[in-house]
Order: structure tokens, then C-alpha cells, then sequence
């Protein structure tokens, strides 16, 4: 007997019969006499509806009042999925974020969990009862309603699973489990059993994007273990846990392959390489709060010159041009030239800390295909490389094959 | 520069575009240096919707899950308005029956207020703000979401008013004021200016369905002057107040004249006419919990029997037989009729009060126009007439005439 958070995304609600079918889902959970808590989503396209009538009257409405707005979305689904549970016999108690005192900050439209007050959810559990909560929303220490976000309701999860201690988080969704890499790419890509916190951090900012970032940063730092299922398929899932390298024979090297097309690269060339010269062609794009992702920075040539290349999201690029022409003019650098036709690939896995050799086995492997890297960036558990998007299929399959990813996870030892 | 408490029905919030009305007209008010607390019900047809999702799941629904999901349709419209307000330029904040402490005990879909706590509301109201409150909802001592059942919203706004001690408690709504009659039936029916509470009850009961009656009987309570008034028309609406008959010439014999189609007639004929027979005839339709509204006892006859005949709601009519039948066959009386082609036309008035023959008055206007009456129930200020139901109009129209009630109010002595 143990306790489960269950969160229930939009599709997963979607209309009576799914929240029906979620009714049933719950109740044999508990029917095993297990204590269940369900954090669920608005229905789904209903938050849209009433950003909409927010936008016909304002274009930018007033933060408070659009929480007020969105956060009824939730509401309406935990009433009805607690009737439903009622009707087949389970006790079972809605609330909202602010009944359940979800306390979080007053950041509206963005706010993030402070505290949870379980006192009265142990309640409901010591008495058999289906607690059933909104996610997404919160309240602040003035009673005013708040909400976290877009997908602002995993992180409800983990934050109810953590602050309950609960022995999973279970996050159902519309895809069965997180793969290692996009099954549209590659035919062959595997369901991943097992999958680390920071592999999962790194795969969701890459473009794999089963959990919210913040979800999993949350489950990371309070060890909650995450598991990813389907609604609609039976199956164990995608289980996100620990780093068990130490004690487990089963971990590979590489656990998936991430990629993306969103980025656009820059290079300011011929820069007088002066100390600090990267900041300060740095410092005026951030100020304009473009994000930065990949940088590079070439040695130094005979004249004294260097060339700086930066890669930044696609839809920055226009401003981020002007900005760094402006910073050329000032640098007396030779030109700006830019590139939004590249693509990101990344391998990713916890199991790179320990092995050698992944960085070359990747480069060789993508130079066999002739597929030429413009830029590379590395972490401990990461590396990732810039190419022409025209190559992006064939590199990730190229490194699917490469890391052995469509076999039943192995050992796999380090060359 | 006054306190007003404004509550808008879901005819006036029912679209985008009446809600920027409604905000024009708050925002007037406001312009002019008044204090404004605004009431809000849910977007016509929005609580039906949200209704009908309950069903969808179960005919009869847990009550506390009822009133979670059903208090949504309130929080969408206070956010719009707010939204509204802060667009054009007045700074408003908008609450939750449950975030302004609008304590109700725990009977879910039909709670009743017991206490509000202010203090919020004048710390927005000392800074300028406008304060827009969801109507109809409330919360148990428990932090349970309540519903005040159907019309709650007037409830809302009354309870405002009288916590706050407000200059005026005006409900808008879709017409222009309280009549002296229905204009369907008199084309000369004419908007009162002002009414008493006790007067309004006696109305609202009958049929003249502008205000919810337990709004009235909070507003008599607590002495809050209540305006009914039109949102989509220019006009000073109906003030309803407290008797002022002591201080005011124009105070007229007859207000108003009520009537309804909704009842139906039994009679009991040859009961043995014993001490208590009356009790023994209603007490078990009460255990039917079908409410019995006019009641009249013939004398005894020579054998020592007596006729009993009481009116019901017609919708209770068949099951009212049933017993009533069962009862005579205990009884021994002779047998039992029932008529549910009848109507009850009333004629309302404090002034009746100080005038005399105020019911002769009544009762030959409707013998010039040979209309029978069946049965007669007096009150203070009310005399209500059972008549068969062909003759509802010709009985009303004769009345409305008879009590001059066309003309604007003057004085108009008893004879």
C-alpha cells in the first residue's frame, strides 16, 4: 500500500467520458488500497477559451485577474472527476490551490510554489478519501489566486508527491514514456525504462517535451521519482529517478539522442581580441533578453583578430543581428554574418561521466556520413554539436545506430 | 460621494460586449467620486453549461462538488470586468465569495450567509479601487466552496450592501423597474418609483418574479434601500425601501396587482366536523412535503359536517389527491374534487393598512364584471382572490382600473 500523486493532462480530460475513464484508472488504483492523490488539468482547449476572452478586451490583461480567469479551468475538472469517483463508490474531495494551500509567490501567470500545507489532505487519506486537486494554481500569502504557468500542473504533482512523500509522481499523458529520440526520425527509437533526472533536464530542453522543465528540476531536488505513462495505452512508462550508475550493470553510455531546429547562429568576425571582448559583444544581446545558447570563441589570428559565433533562438535572430552590427560598428570588427539553416544534435547520458571515448565514437560517426560539425558545446552528461539542418535526419540516426539505442538497453563499455 | 453596491445579472455580463457595457457604467459611477462594490452573476447560460456537465456524469450529483464546479462561472466574470475596469483606466480587484470571506453555513447548492468580513474590501475601496465580487458563492467554516442556490447573486449584493452600509443596493437586471402589474396582461401597467419590502415580498411571491425573495427579506432585515433598475435602459428604476406611509402623501391604498396560474384546488366535502379535523387533513400533505397555500373551512352544515378546500402548487396536484383521498376514506367524508383551471389575482398595498374597505372595493369590481370568487386569504397588506381562470385578465385589468393604478401615484383616500 502506498501513496501515488497522479496528474491527468488536458487531452486526458478532455470531455466527460475521458474523465470517466480517468475515474476508473483511479479507482483501481485505490480499490488496491492504495492512497491516491489526482492533480488534474483544465479540459483540454477550455485555458485557450478564456485567454481569448481575456484578449477581446485587453491585449495585455492584468496578471491577477487573468489567474483569476485561467484558474477556473482546473476547477471544473476536479468537481467532476470527484462526482465521477462518488458514483463508483470511492470517497473523494476536490480542491482548489487555495484551498489546499498550495502557497507560492505573487508572481502572476508565473508563480512559483513556496509551501504546501498538507494537514488537511492527510485528513481525506486517514479517512479513505480521493483527494483531488487543481494544478497550476496556487495562492499567495495575501489570498490572492496564482498560477504557475503553461504546464505549470506536472510541477503541481511533484511538488504534492514531494511535500506528501509519496512513492511516485505519475504523470499521464498523451505518449507512453519518453524515447531515445523521436520515433518520427527514427523508426526504431525505444521506449526508455529507466531515465535519469538530468538526462530527462536535458532531453526536455532539447525539444523532447513529455514534462515540464520545471517539473523535473522540482523532482530532481526533492527526489521524488517521476513516472511518464500514456492515459490512453496500458504499459509501465517512462520511470525518471536517481542517478543509479553506481549500482545498476544495466547503464548505458547514452540514453537518447535530442535535437532541434529552433536555433539561428551569428558570428562577428575579425573582432580586435582585446580581455573582455566577449562580454562586451555578449552583454548588449542579453540586455535585449535574447537568450543565448551555444558559444564559440576561435584562437586568435596572426592579426590580432578573432571571430566570435553565437547561436540564438530563430525567432531572435532578426534583433539579435541588429544589436550585434551595432557592437561590431563599436569593436571596428570586419562583419556580422548569420545562419538560421542549422540544427542541434545532442546525445545525452549520465553514463558519459564515466566512459571515454563518447565525443570521438560521435564525431566519427557523423564524419562517416560525411556530415560536417560547424560548432560544438559539451557538459558532463551532454554533448552536443551545430550542423546543417539538411543533415539533421541523418545524424540522428547516424548516432541512434552509433550508441546501439534501438537494443534493449546493455552494458556498454567505454573503448 | 456614496457607498453603492451594483449587482448585474447574467443577461447584462452575457457577452464580451456587455461586460464593457457594464464597465462604462461602473466606471461612471466611480468618475463621479462614489465608492463602488460590483456584483456579478456567471455569463447567461454559463452555470446551465456547467450543470450540464454534472449530469453527464450522474443525475444527482454530490452537492459540494456541485457548488466547486458551479462557482466557476462567477470567477470568469469578476476577472473580465476587472479587466474591463483596469482598461479604462480605474483600478478594481476582484474576489471570490470564498477570498472576501463570505461565510455561509455547509447546506451546498442552497448555503446561507451568516457572516461577511469587510475589512478587505474597505482597505480596496480607502485606495481607490473598485471591488467586483463573484455572487452566488460563499464559503463553510470548513474553506468549502457554498453556492446560495438560484438568484443568490441578489443575496450577494443585499449582504454587501448591509455589511458595508452602503447607500444603496441597486440590481440591475433585464427590466426597468417593478410594475404595478404585468404590462402583458395591462397595457397600462406603470413602473412604480418606489415600493416597500413587505410590499416587494407580496409581489415577488406572486408571480412578479423581478427580485429574488430572499434578497427582499435580507434587505427588509437589515434596512438596505434596494433599486431594481435596467441595464440595457436609461431610468431611475424602482426603489424598494421601508415603509414610509407615516411620512409621505403619496403613499397609495393599492401598489400593485400580483397573480399567478400556478395552483390547483382540493376539496374534502362531508367531513365529520370534529376538533382537529384540519389538522388531520393537512398533516400528512405536509409529509408530502407539498406546500399548501390558501385554505378555507366552510361552517358546519345541519348533519354535522363541514367542507375543506386548500389550494397546491398544480405540478403536486395528483400526488396531493392521492392522500387527500386516502384521508377521507379514514375520515369517513363523502367524497373529494379537485379543480386545476383556477388562478389567484392579489391586490398588494401597505395602505391598505389605514383604508377600510379596501377588499369591498375589490370585491364589486370584480362582481360588475360578473367574475365569481372562489375562495378569499387576506394578509395585512394583501387580499388575494381564487377565481376561475378564464377570467385572470378581464379580473386583473378590472382591478388595476378600480385602484387607479395607471395614473401616477397621488393620494387616494379610504372611503
Amino acid at each position: 500500500m502506498s501513496l501515488y500523486v497522479q496528474k491527468y493532462g488536458g487531452t486526458s480530460v478532455g470531455s466527460i467520458e475521458r474523465i470517466e475513464a480517468v475515474a476508473d484508472k483511479v479507482a483501481a488504483f485505490r480499490a488496491k488500497g492504495h492512497d491516491m492523490v489526482v492533480v488534474l488539468s483544465a479540459m483540454s482547449g477550455e485555458t485557450n477559451r478564456l485567454i481569448e476572452l481575456a484578449y477581446q478586451i485587453q491585449e495585455r490583461p492584468d496578471p491577477r485577474e487573468m489567474d483569476v480567469l485561467v484558474s477556473t479551468g482546473e476547477q471544473v475538472t476536479i468537481a467532476l472527476l470527484s462526482m465521477a469517483l462518488k458514483k463508483r463508490g470511492y470517497d473523494a474531495c476536490s480542491y482548489t490551490g487555495g484551498q489546499v494551500k498550495i502557497l507560492t509567490d505573487n508572481a502572476h501567470t508565473k508563480a512559483r510554489i513556496q509551501q504546501i500545507d498538507v494537514e488537511r489532505m492527510r485528513r481525506d487519506l486517514d479517512a479513505g478519501r480521493v483527494v483531488v486537486v487543481a494544478g497550476f494554481q496556487g495562492v499567495d500569502g495575501d489570498g490572492n489566486i496564482t498560477t504557475l504557468g503553461r504546464g505549470g500542473s506536472d510541477t503541481t504533482g511533484v511538488a504534492l508527491a514531494a511535500a506528501l512523500d509519496a512513492a511516485e509522481c505519475q504523470i499521464y499523458t498523451d505518449v507512453d514514456g519518453v524515447y531515445t529520440t523521436d520515433p518520427r526520425v527514427v523508426d526504431s527509437a525505444r521506449r526508455l525504462d529507466r531515465i535519469t533526472f538530468e538526462e530527462m533536464l536535458e532531453m526536455a530542453s532539447l525539444g523532447s517535451k513529455v514534462l515540464q522543465i520545471r517539473a523535473v528540476e522540482f523532482a530532481g531536488k526533492y527526489k521524488v521519482p517521476l513516472r511518464v505513462l500514456s492515459t490512453f495505452e496500458e504499459g509501465e512508462g517512462t520511470l525518471i529517478s536517481l542517478d543509479e550508475e553506481d549500482n545498476e550493470m544495466e547503464q548505458p553510455v547514452v540514453s537518447g539522442i535530442a535535437f532541434n531546429r529552433d536555433e539561428a547562429k551569428l558570428t562577428i568576425r575579425g573582432v580586435p581580441d582585446n580581455p573582455g571582448v566577449a562580454c562586451r559583444i555578449l552583454a548588449p544581446i542579453g540586455a535585449e533578453n535574447i537568450e543565448v545558447d551555444v558559444i564559440v570563441q576561435n584562437i586568435s589570428a596572426v592579426d590580432g583578430t578573432t571571430d566570435f559565433t553565437f547561436t540564438v533562438h530563430r525567432n531572435d535572430l532578426n534583433k539579435a543581428r541588429e544589436v550585434l552590427q551595432r557592437v561590431a560598428d563599436e569593436l571596428g570588427a570586419r562583419e556580422v554574418v548569420s545562419d538560421d539553416k542549422i540544427a542541434k544534435v545532442s546525445i545525452v547520458g549520465v553514463g558519459m561521466r564515466s566512459h571515454a571515448n563518447v565525443a570521438s565514437r560521435m564525431f566519427s560517426a557523423l564524419g562517416e556520413d560525411n556530415i560536417n560539425i560547424q560548432m560544438i558545446t559539451t557538459s558532463e552528461i551532454k554533448i552536443s554539436v551545430i550542423i546543417d539542418e539538411r543533415y539533421l535526419e541523418l545524424a540522428v540516426r547516424a548516432l541512434h545506430s552509433e550508441f546501439e539505442l534501438s537494443e534493449p538497453r546493455k552494458v556498454q563499455q567505454g573503448q
